[in-house]
C-alpha cells in the first residue's frame, strides 16, 4: 500500500526529529543527536524484524528509513537554537506516525503467524520501542513508562486492528481504523491531558 | 518435562511479579508496571532465543508466558499497597525460577550445538537478563552488577548442568541436580547474606 | 586473514580491559566486572550479527573471543588497585581494536548484500556498541554520545572501506587503508583532544 509507505516516512521523520531533539536537550554532540534520531525512529520496526525473524530488518533492507532519519536530525542539530517552537506542531506528525507503526507492526506479526496477542504486543512494541531506547540512552526513565497514554493508544490500535481481522474486515479498513484510532486518541490524551492511574 | 514446564510458568510468574513491584516503587504508571513485569519475565529467555536463532522466540510462540506475566503484573498493580508483604515470601518463588531459567537456558544451548562455556553464558543468561533489562528500564545500576550473589548461583548451577552433561548423566538427572544447586545456593546467600568481592 | 584475527582478539582484550575498568570505577562486583568487560568487547559484533543474520553470533561461534575477554576482565579486577596507570597505554590497544572492529563489521555487511549506507552503519555499530551497552548498564549517558571524536574516526574509517571496495580496491588494501585512517585519526584525537560540535 502506497499510502502506508507515505506515512511510515512521515512517521520516521517525525520520531527521527522527537530523538534528535531530546539529544540537543540531553547537550549531545552531533554523532549523539543523529543516533538518537535514528534509533528513536527505526528502533521499534527494528526490533520487531528481529523477533519476527525477518532479517535484515525493513531499516537496513530500504535505506530511505535511515536517510530521512538522519536528514531530519541533521536539521534539527542545525537549527537546535530556534527549533523548541517546532516542538507542538511535532507532536501531530508523531501521532500519525505512532498510528501507522502500531498498524504496520500488527499486520506484519499477523503476517508471520503470531498470536491476537503476539501481534498486537508486536505492534505496540513498533510504536514504542524505538522512544525507550531513546530514553534509555539519554540515561532517563522510558517517559512512556511513567505518565503518557501514548501507549495506551496503541494498545487500544493494535487490539482493534487484530478484533477487525478477526471478524474478516479488508485489511485496508481496518488499518484505516486502528490507526485512526490511534492517531485521535493521542491527540485527545494531548489535548486533555490523559493518564494511566499511577503508582 | 511436564514438571519443567509448570516450573518455568511458576518462575516466570515470580519473575514477573519482581518486576512488576520494582515498576511500582518507582511509580510508573500501568503500563510500566505491565511492560517492566513482562520484560523481567520472558526477557533472558527471548534474548537467548535470539542468540540461538531459534526464531520466533519462546515467548511469543506460546502465549502462556506472556500471559501469566501480564496478569501476574495486573495484580502486583491493584494491590500495591499492600505488596510489601510478599517481598520475602516471592524471593522462594522467585529462586525455583531462577533455577529452572538456568537449567533451561543451558540445556537448549547444547541442544543448538554451543560449546561449553557458551551454554554455560546462555544458562546465566536466561536466568539474569530479563532482571538486567528491568534495571536499565528503572533506571538503575543492575542490582546483580552490584552485590548480589544471585549471578554466582546461576554460573554454580550452569557449569554443574554442563559437566554433568558431559559425563553422560541422564538429562533429568542433570537438570533436577543443577536446578537444585541453583536454588539451594540462592537460598543459602539470602539467609547469610553471602556477597562476592567488589572493587 | 589471519593478521585481522590477530588483531581482532587485541582489540577484543583492549575492549575488555575497558570495559572491566569502568566496572571496576563503579564499585561492581566480581561478576559486574566481567560481564562489563565481555560486554564491551564482544556487545557491538553480536548485535551486527543478529541484525544480519549471521546466527549463533561470532562471539558463541568461536569461544576465542569471551575466554579472551573473560580472562582480561579477571586480571583487570585482581589489579584494580593499580590498573590506573595503564589507562593510557590502553588507549593505544583501544585504537587498534577500534579500527579492526570498523573494518570487520563493513566488509561483513558488505559481503552480507547490505548497502553502502547500512555497510558504514554496520561497521559503526561493530566499534561503538559494545561500549554504548557497557555505558547503559553503568547507568551513564554513553560517552561517545556526548564528547568524544571516537564516532568520527569510525564513519571515516568505514565510509573510506566502502568507497574503496566500490571503486574496486582489493579487500586488503581497503581494509589496511580504512582501519588505519580509523587508529590515526582516533589517535590524534586523543593526541589535540579534537571534539564534535555539540548542542
Amino acid at each position: 500500500m502506497n499510502i502506508i509507505y507515505i506515512l511510515d516516512l512521515v512517521g520516521t521523520a517525525a520520531f527521527a526529529a522527537s530523538g534528535a531533539w531530546v539529544g540537543v536537550r540531553k547537550h549531545m554532540d552531533l554523532f549523539g543527536v543523529l543516533v538518537l534520531g535514528v534509533v528513536t525512529a527505526v528502533g521499534g520496526g527494528t526490533l520487531r524484524d528481529l523477533l519476527l525473524g525477518d532479517i535484515p530488518p525493513f531499516s537496513l533492507n530500504d535505506e530511505n528509513y535511515i536517510c530521512i532519519a538522519l536528514a531530519v536530525s541533521l536539521i534539527v542539530f542545525a537549527n537546535r537554537n530556534r527549533f523548541a517552537v517546532f516542538e507542538k506542531p511535532l507532536l501531530y506528525f508523531d501521532a500519525v506516525g505512532l498510528g501507522t507503526f502500531v498498524v504496520i507492526g500488527a499486520t506484519k506479526a499477523l503476517d508471520f503467524q503470531l498470536g491476537w496477542l503476539g501481534a498486537v504486543l508486536m505492534g505496540v512494541m513498533t510504536g514504542t520501542a524505538g522512544g525507550v531506547i531513546r530514553d534509555v540512552l539519554a540515561n532517563q526513565v522510558p517517559l512512556i513508562l511513567r505518565r503518557e497514554i501514548y501507549a495506551s493508544a496503541c494498545v487500544a490500535g493494535g487490539t482493534l486492528l487484530v478484533a477487525l481481522e478477526q471478524f474478516g474486515t479488508a485489511r485496508p479498513v481496518a488499518a484505516l481504523v486502528a490507526a485512526g484510532t490511534v492517531i485521535v486518541v493521542r491527540l485527545l490524551a494531548i489535548r486533555y491531558d490523559w493518564a494511566l492511574p499511577k503508582s
